[in-house]
C-alpha cells in the first residue's frame, strides 16, 4: 500500500474568500505577520504499488481539481 | 517571506462522505487499486521570518482546525 497525496489550490489569479476571511481574523486573534493565507484541499489515497503515477494525475486532473480555476500538487509518499 | 503549510485532515474515526464519495466514484472512471480516499483542507500560509512554530501550531489549533474531530500537521517550507 502507497500513499498518494493531491493537493488542489485554487490558481493565483483566482480570488479566495475563505484564505481572506481567515486572514481577516488573525489579527483579531493576535497573530502578527501573516501576509497572504490561501486555502485548497488535500486528498489522501491509499493506492495498490506500485503506483502508476501518470494515471494519479489523470485522476487528480479529472476527478479532484477543476483545472480552469484550480492547479494540483501529486505526491507519493510511502 | 517563509511559507507555512497546514493540512488538516478528519481522525481517522471520522467518516468522511466526501473521500468516500470520490472513491464510489473511481471504479466507475476506470481507475483501479485505489482502496481508501480521505479528503481534507490544505492551507498555504506566507508568514515573515523568522517563523513562530508554536505560535503557528496555536494558530492551526484555535482557527483552522477543530481538533475535536480534525487534526493537523504544519510545515514551514522555504
Amino acid at each position: 500500500m502507497t500513499r498518494v497525496i493531491v493537493d488542489v489550490m485554487l490558481k493565483p489569479e483566482i480570488l479566495d474568500p475563505q484564505g481572506n476571511a481567515i486572514l481577516g481574523a488573525l489579527p483579531r486573534l493576535g497573530f502578527e505577520g501573516i501576509s497572504v493565507v490561501r486555502q485548497g484541499k488535500h486528498f489522501e489515497l491509499e493506492v495498490d504499488a506500485p503506483v502508476d503515477e501518470a494515471a494519479m494525475r489523470q485522476l487528480a486532473d479529472t476527478l479532484l481539481a477543476n483545472t480552469v480555476i484550480e492547479y494540483f500538487t501529486v505526491r507519493v509518499v510511502e
